[in-house]
């Protein structure tokens, strides 16, 4: 008998905001595997399993999650946000690749998610508007000289960029030097939006220029987006400033 | 007395992709405004209006919703996907900085929903992966020659590539340009996926290489995803085959 892995992403945190696809499958899994505080968000029911494991650990719970799918389990594996970006789809597919061959013969479902840059955006208007780009900036994975070259790459043909995992407590200044680059590259008023924790309790976003943008206000939940030099704000009496990067190219950029 | 317009993303298609946030927001809303194949997924409920449109007429649409919210009425926008990608959420900003002081005084609500990158990607393993961007082919809105500079810089600065609004009937040869651009400049074997109508009932999903990649195979509501030459492809005996990108740029690419 063959179990099934199903990847699923369980949003940007409000449960309002988990797909009924994603809370179905979630119900129906024997056993539920994911980082600690992506599994605490998740609702109990009764006789499954959770497999809790750290940041960072995503090949070794991958492995242990098709182990038990090969084992006949229906198994889940969490993740958040949307799974495919920069979320456990690719490691589980990583692990398939490097792993037994009974491995390949599991049925293997992948739910999406909202992820976490499309609630950001939506929290502060319509700051993606037209092509973007959504870059990690974590260098554990490549080495810095590649997030570099695509951060040029990106401003310079005029993509919004999105970045996560912008800062760590391993990693405190790489944000700040991909401030320093896009300084470079940019208009200095740029709106910069900082979006942390979206649809959590403790959420907090923040808009800034290119010019003032300071990298500690960022931590390891938080997406920014760094508009084009087409991005707009809309300043309004008594509500919050909209951020948004019209919809065509050729509009002009004052 | 001022009303409220929500705009909403309605995710890739099935009712099981759409949020609990989206569909309380559809329920609350005293009218609905949106391009008719989207309007008619909405579930009815008693007492809404509802006022469908064509497609590109997003800003007269947005103009009709927001003078509506002006005059005290709960209204919705809906948008396929997420709002925010290709959506009505930069319409509806590029209407208000343009319109009448009121509409600054309006209470704007962005929901995000499953955008149809994710979904596509979600269907085939983890095309994404790493670093990605998403792009719209279509030139209404922006010259050829913009698309063009972005296919180059994502693809040499090694950017996963989505494309959205690949084709239409007035726009019959810009993918098989993109196609004839990109294989340039990445391998031939460099995986291409065709999503369309994901989560629909007329779903199709096909997977080609670079090299065999045929613009005719895409239409008005497919999603492509070109991949990097880190993109890998794991065959499965009488299961689909997994596409995916590591999560790494170091890792070997062969």
């Amino acid at each position: 008998m063959s179990g099934t892995l199903t990847v699923i992403g369980l949003g940007p945190g409000d449960l309002e905001q988990l797909t009924p696809q994603a809370s179905e499958a979630l119900r129906n899994a024997d056993s539920l595997y994911g980082y600690a505080p992506y599994l605490e968000r998740v609702p109990q029911h009764a006789g499954q399993t959770r497999h809790a494991s750290d940041n960072r650990q995503e090949i070794q719970r991958a492995q242990q999650a098709l182990a038990a799918a090969a084992g006949g389990a229906r198994v889940a594996v969490v993740s958040g946000g949307d799974p495919g970006v920069f979320g456990m789809a690719a490691a589980v597919c990583e692990a398939i690749e490097s792993g037994p061959a009974a491995w390949r013969e599991l049925e293997v479902i992948v739910i999406p998610g909202v992820s976490a840059v499309l609630a950001v955006a939506a929290r502060i208007g319509a700051p993606l508007g037209h092509d973007f780009c959504v870059l990690s900036l974590s260098d554990n994975l490549k080495p810095w000289s590649v997030i570099e070259r695509r951060l040029e790459a990106a401003a310079t043909a005029g993509f919004v960029i999105a970045l996560y995992n912008p800062v760590s407590r391993t990693r405190p200044w790489q944000l700040q030097s991909a401030f320093e680059q896009l300084r470079r590259l940019l208009p200095a008023r740029t709106p910069v939006v900082f979006g942390r924790a979206v649809g959590r309790p403790d959420e907090r976003v923040g808009v800034a220029t290119l010019a003032t943008a300071d990298g500690s206000h960022a931590d390891m939940s938080t997406c920014v987006i760094i508009g084009t030099e087409q991005t707009r704000s809309i300043e309004r009496a008594g509500k919050s400033t909209l951020i948004y990067t019209p919809r065509g190219a050729a509009r002009p950029s004052t």
